[in-house]
């Protein structure tokens, strides 16, 4: 059996499980996250990556996508490794207190530290009532566009009425065969733009609009062969090769709930806000899925919580060895990379 | 008599110092800022502005003096006011419960809050072991360089063998009438790209260099009108209008440190990690300058404490109210200046 073995198993490749993947890399530890959704970054790659945030600090302002590709840059060095796409499912822990976390697709992970890093939970999409859907599900239904390659020259019938269905159709205007969007209302929520470019593809014959309706049911044995659709009174099949609904996600905290962690309000319990350890030790909870008196589930502080986590991680791993931590304005950056990055020394020259 | 008045009175214009005006501003509270140097962004700027620093969340690289200024940009809807130059002396804590702070000059600043973001402490300069030069201070004597436009067509001699001396000695040849620069050694330590333009001006005769010598003696009756030096066995005295040693600068708790606070190992000891109080109910310690168990003097941890301790903040000036926090993605951030920045709106529009 393949196992993929780090020195810190962060579950949740959010910002703060990247800015943790940096912390420990100063630490000389390796890093392995796991995320439910296809890429990093969490809700800022895949709910907001256009939307400005005013509240990082010495940021006046920057997108969302725009943060996750700073930290990405900046933990480059230290080599993370990612399983992307699978849920974090089981964890169970070893007689020499390490842990092995299996995911949902049966990709298992072993790491003497786990850090949950998991957000408001693992986004799962909303799905519609359309009963034995689950049927078709990776079978031509898919609720998260995980490789757009997927739908070259094929029928799309895309449902939802907000930002993801808008710029998908867009999107996959370029690369369908043919593009339909059903929604059950005919005003769209979305941004300015979105809406507007939906329209004119629309009007260009590139996209087949059908409100106000909604897709209710899936036909096909096996695979998706189309979709009913019913507008009114009057309901209808549509042929199809995929059907996506886009309805949103909502965050779940999943399987981890599970896990015999303290639980309240959603949220994981950390014994103080010193090192964000859980009930279970080795097992910590970092950024907006831990709570604690006085807890801001706001980005910076899942910045603090992971650097102070990482340094009580050391410990752990290394109980003999006392680390003293170096500036890196003095120590510099050392790459796991071979990379080295640091101040331009001083020189110590005779002015003659 | 002239009373500042304010909600959160900040001890110390640092990063952390000044980013506590954001998260202030963001709950509606007013900042002034009381600082020792003569402008803001502490060590930032005045002891590494060119500096790189690695360890700031999403800045794979960032020159201290750039996120001095980022910093700045960002609070400048909230127009925090400043005593700069100024070291908070004295504190009174009224019967109300409110702070009176008064700087050694004499400024009296009025609050309900008092945030220590004092850093290291308020960095004194380290001063030549000259006897009687306390007598020229300000009257020729300068440690500390505020203002360069004093030494416009002045006869300034400088000492020093450091990155201080080096750049000040190259600033001023385009301001005084003649600079010279006394340092113990030949060697200087500093940026290569500063000791070699000091050897160009030397050789260009718009630096006069005295090595290896000492400042022995400073010559002048209420001001400066000389100083002795001494070069071997050699003692000779040289004219000058102002002497400025630069001999680094030395971090000293100060003041503070008679304030009744508990203090351990020149840090202030902070009640818990929650919120940030010291043992005088309405004095936050913020940043490095305070103390906790696994306190790391990071400036990412000074940001988070900062916010942290700005919510405590609120629920003491306004016991009644309570505050729900607001995502600057949703709420947008809305100035004290009438400037509101907010993420572009979704919206509501029919496709036809």
């Amino acid at each position: 059996m393949n196992m993929i073995k780090t020195d810190i198993l962060i579950i949740g490749a959010g910002p703060t499980g990247l800015f943790t993947v940096f912390e420990a890399g100063l630490l000389k530890l390796k890093c392995h996250l796991i995320d439910a959704l296809p890429q990093p970054g969490g809700q800022c790659s895949e709910i907001y990556p256009k939307k400005p945030i005013y509240d990082i600090p010495a940021f006046p302002e920057v997108l969302a996508g725009d943060l996750v590709s700073n930290l990405m840059k900046q933990i480059e060095p230290f080599q993370p490794g990612f399983t992307l796409g699978e849920r974090a499912q089981t964890i169970e822990k070893l007689e020499d207190d390490t842990f092995i976390v299996t995911t949902n697709k049966g990709t298992k992970h072993h790491a003497p530290v786990v850090a949950i890093a998991g957000g408001l939970g693992s986004f799962e999409p909303r799905k519609p009532p359309i009963t034995g859907i689950a049927n078709y599900e990776d079978n031509g239904v898919e609720y998260i566009i995980r490789d757009p390659e997927l739908y070259r020259d094929k029928d799309v019938i895309i449902a939802g009425g907000g930002d993801s269905a808008l710029d998908w159709s867009i999107f996959l205007t370029d690369v369908a065969k043919s593009v339909t969007l059903v929604h059950r209302r005919n005003e769209f929520r979305g941004a300015l733009d979105s809406v507007e470019k939906v329209q004119e593809l629309k009007n260009e014959g590139k996209i087949e609009l059908i409100t106000p309706a909604d897709v209710v049911d899936v036909i096909g044995e096996g695979n998706v062969k189309g979709v009913s659709i019913k507008r009114g009174a009057e309901v209808f099949n549509k042929a199809c090769d995929h059907f996506i609904p886009l309805f949103g996600l909502a965050p779940k905290l999943g399987p981890i709930a599970d896990w015999g962690l303290e639980i309240e309000k959603n949220a994981i319990v950390v014994n103080n806000s010193l090192d964000y350890q859980t009930n279970i030790p080795g097992i910590y909870a970092i950024g907006d899925v831990n709570t604690y008196p006085g807890k801001l589930k706001l980005i910076l502080c899942g910045f603090h919580e992971a650097t102070l986590m990482c340094q009580s991680a050391y410990q752990r791993i290394f109980p003999e060895k006392r680390y003293v931590m170096k500036y890196t304005t003095v120590g510099g950056v050392e790459g796991f990379d071979g990379t080295k990055k640091e101040a331009p020394k001083a020189v110590v020259k005779a002015i003659t």
